[in-house]
């Protein structure tokens, strides 16, 4: 019985070191090294090569590193009717928080358009915004977006959130489903997307939304690229409709060097990497779930296959 | 009896206006048009050119309309034993907080970074810092110190200030005077100068305090250029020691275009305006001290000057 550990970055040694940290006598391979295929049961995956889950005979849990799950659904070639796990971390969520108010305050205090002034050598005083002006709106009120939520609260901004089912937050105005969208976004000054990439849910963030939003808004997202229509968000932002945008996930990552938003003004960009799973935090809940696949306890954290995260 | 208004920037209509909006049958003028010199009471300025105050032989009260006096005292030919007031005000407080948790988050954040990577198109991600492993150190607790302070502790921030007098603030420890400033500077992670400039604080942002933070602390000078000295700073980012810094304040203002900092990686500029006097918000206390000066009543927000502020 082993884990193997299967992602394309560089961070399989660390992920290793720190299972073993906490499990010394655990079986753990890097799937590029020489190892017993027979023998795994769980692979510990993040964005893993299309086909490197077909390998395993003996498999019985695909479990993702990180909160999204959206690449284990679209590598066709991996085996179905198995368990998917995700990374449920209050770390995770309190980090993708603070990166999240951090883009809100660059935006509304400047920051972004100061520091590429500074690059030119323009002296330009610009208005700033208060926070107690902005209503910011969530889409997706999971772990993530529910962490933000509150925190955005304790910053005194009005806070609103949109969700399949109705969500209970204090101090938080929650719409529901298709029939509260509407609301939801004509009062959204500052929209954050946090939903989880699904059929329903791609390309989400289109021109048709956008001109739902009051004028001047500012869109973030820290989802997935897969949410939004590149062509409609610069369109929206050539057009003066949309004040700016604040992206930390593109459809192709690294983005393109001949792709529109590098050079955008408008466009605060950040290279994916608003919140990444610690692995110290992150290794007791995976120990955890492998303990339970090997006992036949029920698992922590499973994704809903119907819902698709 | 009239009130003159005296500033070179292109505010003083606005300045007027909400003066008149308040108090129609107010008598205000603009030092640029002709006006009875002898009927001036009360001069409203804002780094006035030097000897403009000298020409009002009854005037009785020099009224700053921010918060700084400092331009005041060092006009030499403006007339010694009057009265001088600044402004106190809540907004202007909460705007400087604002602004202050802007440039932390960027710099912990890394978008300052990012935004200067997104123009030469470099996709590099940088390990983020949370807020709750630093600690900062606030050097000055007025108004706007004692505001940033309190919004800090609730943004989960560890807060600590130095200042002339014990002073209490839940959730900051509180150090006191010269006996107080190692403890304070050596567990002071990121340091935010919001002193009055005076013959004591000017300089005070040297190499020899630099030296006594923590290796890689960050330093914010929203308070006057006078505090810094600024080949120390350069100095101390160059060989490593600071990780950087966020200035809004400069010796000379705009900052000429030769100077080291504009094109300096871990200086984060902005062009002095992290907080401006909003008219609306501080035309009431104008006119209130204006009123208590006619009757002969206590003055409002009235500077000390044997301390200088």
């Amino acid at each position: 019985m082993a884990i193997v550990i299967i992602r394309q970055d560089d961070k399989i040694e660390l992920w290793k070191k720190a299972l073993l940290a906490q499990q010394p006598d655990l079986e753990v391979y890097s799937y590029l090294e020489e190892h017993p295929k027979e023998r795994i049961k769980m692979a510990l995956v993040w964005k893993h090569p299309e086909g490197a889950l077909a390998n395993y005979p003996n498999l019985k849990l695909i479990a993702s590193s990180g909160a999204g799950v959206d690449f284990i659904f679209e590598d066709e070639t991996a085996p179905k009717n198995l368990p998917i796990t995700r990374v449920v971390d209050d770390m995770l969520a309190k980090d993708m928080s603070e990166h999240v108010l951090a883009v809100i305050l660059s935006h509304l205090k400047n920051l972004d358009r100061y520091r590429v002034n500074q690059t030119k050598g323009i002296w330009k005083p610009i208005q700033y915004r208060r926070i107690s002006d902005f209503t910011v709106g969530i889409m997706g009120l999971g772990a993530l977006g529910r962490e933000l939520a509150s925190d955005l609260v304790k910053y005194d901004f009005k806070v609103q959130g949109w969700a399949n089912s109705k969500k209970e937050i204090e101090g938080v105005k929650c719409f529901v489903g298709e029939s509260g969208f509407q609301g939801f976004l004509e009062t959204t000054q500052i929209l954050v997307c946090l939903l989880p990439l699904t059929d329903a849910t791609s390309g989400i963030l289109n021109k048709n939304l956008f001109k739902q939003l009051p004028n001047g808004a500012f869109v973030i997202n820290v989802a997935r690229g897969g949410h939004l229509v590149d062509e409609d968000l610069l369109e929206m932002l050539n057009n003066g409709y949309l004040s700016g945008a604040g992206l930390d996930v593109y459809h192709q990552e690294p983005l393109p060097k001949e792709h529109p938003f590098w050079s955008h003004e408008k466009i605060q960009m950040t290279p994916h990497y608003a919140s990444v799973s610690d692995t110290n935090s992150v290794v007791p809940q995976i120990l955890e779930n492998y303990d339970r696949l090997l006992n036949g306890s029920s698992l922590l954290n499973e994704v809903m296959m119907d819902k698709g995260y």
